[in-house]
């Protein structure tokens, strides 16, 4: 028997061994990996939902899903330029047909041009497309009032997920105390602790403040820097602003001390502005890290290093299927661009389909083109809606005795805390795991957990969108209120 | 001042100091990468191209590249079908107009409706699109005669790259001589020592017998796999079938001993079958991995685990751009399915245009419906254009003195040999990139040199596509002719 004489073979031959690959041989860091997104609680749904189609009876007759902010999946509709252009791109022959406007036709042509061989079935330059490139730099510079943008400074990528992974995995190297330690706010989007898990890189998290709008104090930041010194090399700072989960929009004194933070301690900045249209509240405006920097003059504008971080998938258009991103380097080391030029090769390059709606993102119709109303109309009207929703979350919510929420400022999220009977909390490992278990079970309501984003020791809260339709986020918000006061009642 | 009193400052203030980010301090395992097909020789053809557009005059007025697999760059033209079902799937207005046949618009709703809120514009389930998934289970089992296929055992991709680099990923553990090793094929597709050098496992190098028309031979597997183990823990072995960048097919016989000796040394296969339309040679035949393995009976299809990979990119449909693509995962431990799950999350979801694509790669028109003979033409054109200019490229090329090609069996790529004079051999650091530079500087033709894939030492090669229209590969050949012997005389 030839076989049992091999090294990992038990006698038995091959039936009775174990797999090459198990859950101890397996790759440590992705086994660390926490992700709640789309942990248990979404996946229950999934279950549920297929249970009601099978006629299983539940107190309710349908799963709303409040867990992810995925705006078409909850109804929302595309924007109709959008997605003309992506059609004509992708089937040429309708550039002869008269239904479409004579902007979305010119539009697509000039991205086919673009395109390897004339096709979006073409591998494009690992960086993206060079006039898309382009198109974004023009539209930064637009947004940041005139700051020039260097099209070499832009990456494309497979949504902002791909720049964010990519811009870690850079910037992490050391082992033991020299390793590369990302602050990270916490509550944050779990994309990050993710990646530093996978990368074994150290997370090093800062507090926002709850009582102060989730807003984000410098004096937090020294804390933590100074703390992680002490066992890890601080070089990235990350911040997500408008906020996911929390919903805050920074205001600009905070971006101006968060870039002298960085500046002082020797950090990488981080900027995750994918929700910059997204801004409801009066009084608040998205200031984008790039604009402030600069306008805090050469001392600054000439050192600090920041990546700054778009997508398709948020704001008013809300393209999460396509995969659409970009991410502007500042002052990046030459080399590195090379560096990372190599790195996004390996992948080949972002989905086509992706980089052509960026382009469109950053390149929407002009005041003399004829798609321009409608777009100014469709733009406007999901906006207003959004924001409408903003605020309807907040006030309903600050209505249920035990729940306080923030306002929601921008992003699409809202983070409010819950005041949880002591005998749940001591009944329950996870309580707020716990409760929106609970939640959905009972109610059909499906949130994510606060546990699942962060939040301080001993308090408890949940995430959930504001992106179901209004007649539905009044049914999530009411069932919401009807659950809470039994779950406090049934622990009391 | 307080800005020279924090760490990493110079008594200067912010503006004299190094960047947080530089090569010193970047992720030396990035570093360590190397990426050929888009390396030096390709950028520097871009910067030609722009020269030639700017007037600057060469031997030549454009440059041919024939240095990547991307068919639509080279002219070959989409599947109607495809693009039809793509359009109505992104403007779904189209569904309303009689431009389009029954069985594009039924396919277009079928795929809408497995979306969330219809649109695909909406992230969908990590894995994939369920009613996409199942549809891919029903092609392996149809294409592998009837041996079934469970779509949970199917993970859609971002293009095979994703997938491969998930599956390394999630193998790679250990540290010094516990390291995971891989078994790679040299000459090899680059993503795959790339992935390995930026996961810092440990490449282990076979050769493909180039005296046998790139044959893998099972001696030269134990030869690599047991030098292997002095210093690593070797724990899978990839096979790309038909070959990139050799052009070979696998014979039954050859995957059957393969198969054996994964089982033997307890490897987990990784089988890169993106080519499985393409093979050209008569007496070739494509032989899956998956059906070898389980008609060799359930001594080994229930043990040996199995990752196989496919992709929207090659094949009759070069669909490059949609970056679309699955792998099936045989005999995986359930645990481990979780984890991969889990890891796939973090990235939210491939492109869902490109699942979209994927779906009728693997759900084409079927006899009975309209778009039938027109996809079976195009289907055998694009695949009988291929065959032909894969037995041209191997007659030409052999007709040169000084070069041996291989017959192109399948695939989209011949890696002939070059004898080259020793005073070149003497002259240059990297004689491969040193022929491919110069036949590019006074030729216009970019090739990859045969480095950039791995090659015995003291052989040199270059890879070159068969993908230039008829004519241009014609002229390609022909300007390859001219400058070999140039150089073998400049250099003798
Ligand atoms: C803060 C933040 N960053 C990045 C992303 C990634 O989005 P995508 O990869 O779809 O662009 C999200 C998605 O929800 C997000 O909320
Ligand atoms: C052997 C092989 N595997 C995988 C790929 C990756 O292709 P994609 O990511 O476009 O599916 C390629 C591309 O050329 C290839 O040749």
């Amino acid at each position: 028997l030839i076989l049992s004489l091999k090294p990992n073979m038990t006698e038995n031959g091959l039936g009775h061994r174990e797999r090459v690959l198990n859950v101890d041989t397996m790759n440590p860091n992705v086994k660390r990996i926490e992700y709640a997104v789309r942990g248990p609680i979404v996946q229950r749904a999934v279950q549920i939902e297929k249970e009601l189609k099978e006629g299983v009876k539940k107190p309710f007759t349908e799963v709303i899903k409040a867990n992810i902010g995925d705006a078409h999946a909850m109804g929302q509709k595309p924007i109709t330029f959008f997605r003309q252009v992506i059609a004509l791109c992708v089937y040429p022959d309708l550039l002869e047909d008269d239904k479409f406007p004579e902007d979305a036709k010119n539009r697509a042509w000039r991205i086919l041009q673009a395109c390897g061989g004339g096709s979006l079935g073409a591998y494009s330059a690992s960086s993206g497309i060079e006039v898309i490139r382009q198109d974004v730099a023009k539209y930064i510079e637009k947004r940041d009032s005139g700051i020039p943008s260097n099209p070499d400074d832009i990456y494309l990528s497979t949504g902002a997920s791909d720049a964010i992974v990519t811009m870690l995995k850079l910037l992490t190297s050391g082992e033991g105390k020299t390793r590369t330690g990302v602050m990270i706010s916490i509550p944050q989007y779990p994309l990050y602790s993710a990646a530093l898990a996978e990368l074994a890189a150290v997370q090093i998290s800062y507090y926002l403040d709850e009582d102060k709008c989730w807003s984000l104090d410098v004096s937090e930041l020294r804390r933590a820097v100074k703390a992680a010194r002490e066992h890890c090399n601080p070089r990235a700072l990350c911040i997500i602003n408008p906020g996911n989960p929390t919903g805050q929009v920074q205001n600009r004194q905070c971006i101006e001390d968060v870039i002298r933070f960085a500046a002082e301690e020797h950090l990488f900045l981080m900027a995750d502005e994918v929700y910059q249209d997204n801004v409801y509240m009066e009084g608040c405006q998205f200031h984008s890290f790039k604009k402030v920097l600069f306008e805090m003059g050469s001392e600054y504008s000439s050192v600090v290093e920041l990546a700054s971080f778009h997508s398709t998938s948020k704001c008013y258009m809300g393209e999460c299927g396509f995969r659409g991103g970009y991410m502007e380097v500042i002052n990046m080391d030459p080399e590195v661009k090379l560096q990372l030029t190599k790195l996004v090769s390996v992948q080949l390059c972002p989905s086509i389909t992706g980089q052509a709606l960026l382009d469109l993102v950053v390149n929407p119709p002009q005041p003399d083109e004829p798609s321009y109303a409608t777009f100014i109309k469709e733009r406007t009207a999901n906006l207003h809606i959004l924001s409408e929703k903003a605020k309807m979350t907040e006030q309903v919510l600050n209505t249920i005795p035990g729940i306080h929420c923030n306002p929601v400022q921008g992003a699409m999220y809202t983070f409010p805390r819950l005041t949880l009977p002591e005998k749940a909390i001591n009944a329950a490992k996870a309580p707020d795991m716990f409760y929106c278990m609970k939640l959905l079970e009972e109610m059909g309501i499906c949130l994510v957990p606060g546990s699942g984003f962060g939040q301080r020791d001993g308090t408890y809260h949940f995430r959930m969108t504001i992106l179901p339709a209004t007649e539905k986020l009044k049914i999530v918000l009411e069932k919401i209120r009807e659950f809470h006061k039994r779950f406090t009642e049934e622990f009391s």
